[in-house]
């Protein structure tokens, strides 16, 4: 299993990744999730990877062979654009494995997030499907995740706000949803890969790699869960009322007795 | 879909469950999941259930009616007779309806959770499988979930201790788990049935349901957002390497340079 999200906020991007591969329960690999492809002062693309490591590599390696050679990305004119390359790539690898693998009846099922910023552009985010067509994130749902994606969306409902978020906030924000995920499930693990891109840097300077015992993501988780708990003691108690409401009974006593027994 | 959730701890039970239910995303209905037998002084017994509604009510329908004439549930002698008598039913309706859902690709697909306690024994809580055998929650495993359990499960894993955590904690938590669940899935929804049940009472007397405009769920919920902002603020900046650390030398790096880059 997998677990990767990207952040859009007014400020810039956060990009971020689980390293941990499987196949089967007895086979479990470390293997990057997130790859870079920089023009500086042009053009940075964040992608990151889930499903089929085989058919996930194979298109990265697509991507790179023509980025290297002055192609496909590299002559990307906007992210509109690139989100479209990469859909190609992913047609490209699914039209050479997909009926091989159908026929053994595994699925082809590669996701992708890309994040980056073209010189003139906003920074933008996007989903690619294993069809190839692409999902943008927008003001209203300013993040997208692939992979495990469950574990850690509730804390990212309640923190992630486009206009408001700081890109340091937002940082904190995907390694707690990380976090949350590793704890629920254990085919998502570190290392992590954080990466922050602030608008218009148009090249990566904040980049890093989280190992399972790295001293500042232990303090962080352990922090964090000293703090829900905090946070949990200081909520009301929850009253009951003085007959129990059995739910038969309770849209009518909500109704008329509400008064008394909620507030 | 479903949210249900029971929560076991040395002080007792806690019991919670969603009420939305639907057919297809154009037919959603408000439905309890949450039922309750009980012999004062001698017996309590709280189900919830999930899955198809259709097969769930059958099963709380032979139930109800056994127990009102003095026999199945009102028989038993111990929460994992308890547990054995519901699988039956499951067991039950299984082989009257699963041929004929199946013809036409339905599953049969149903879940109960089971808490309660019988005089001279400890509260516990099964979880009852589609199959009809029973699972019991643990010291170590505190809580089981039914229906959409991923988005509700980190706030548990974070908080719920067997030997530490209070009923009023345990409520508290109950009702987070299940706001977590649906802010980020509609087809959880309120009312929310709520019990709490002390060990040894033997009977019910705290039971509260939560409609979707309950001001004290409505307060719980803003202020769980807040507070969950506040603790993410208060949370140490995520320091960055001087260089960024690229997912491909980043285990060298940490090996050879960690001090100076993570402390």
């Amino acid at each position: 299993m997998t677990y990767c999200l990207g952040i859009v906020t007014k400020f810039g991007l956060v990009m971020a990744s689980d390293s941990r591969t499987n196949a089967g329960y007895d086979q479990v690999n470390v293997s990057r999730k997130m790859y870079t492809f920089v023009q500086k002062g042009e053009k940075v693309f964040v992608l990151l990877a889930s499903g089929s490591l085989s058919c996930t590599q194979s298109v990265i390696t697509l991507l790179q062979r023509d980025f290297d050679k002055g192609e496909g990305l590299a002559t990307a004119t906007g992210m509109y654009d690139a989100a479209r390359i990469i859909g190609e790539q992913v047609r490209r690898v699914a039209d050479m494995d997909r009926p091989s693998l159908e026929r053994d009846e595994y699925k082809f099922n590669v996701h992708f997030l890309l994040g980056g910023q073209i010189r003139g552009e906003r920074p933008a985010l996007f989903l690619i499907y294993p069809q190839g067509n692409p999902l943008q994130a927008t003001e209203e749902s300013p993040y997208l995740q692939v992979g495990e994606t469950k574990y850690g969306r509730p804390i990212l409902d309640r923190g992630i706000i486009f206009d408001k978020t700081s890109l340091e906030e937002a940082a904190k924000y995907a390694l707690l949803s990380l976090d949350s995920t590793m704890k629920s499930n254990v085919t998502v693990g570190p290392p992590i890969d954080l990466l922050a891109y602030e608008v218009d840097q148009l090249t990566i300077t904040h980049q890093r790699r989280f190992n399972a015992e790295d001293t500042d993501l232990t303090k962080i988780a352990m922090r964090w869960q000293a703090a829900l708990r905090q946070a949990v003691a200081r909520l009301p108690t929850i009253r009951f009322p003085a007959a129990p409401q059995k739910p038969e009974e309770s849209i009518q006593l909500v109704e008329t007795a509400g008064g008394e027994t909620t507030s």
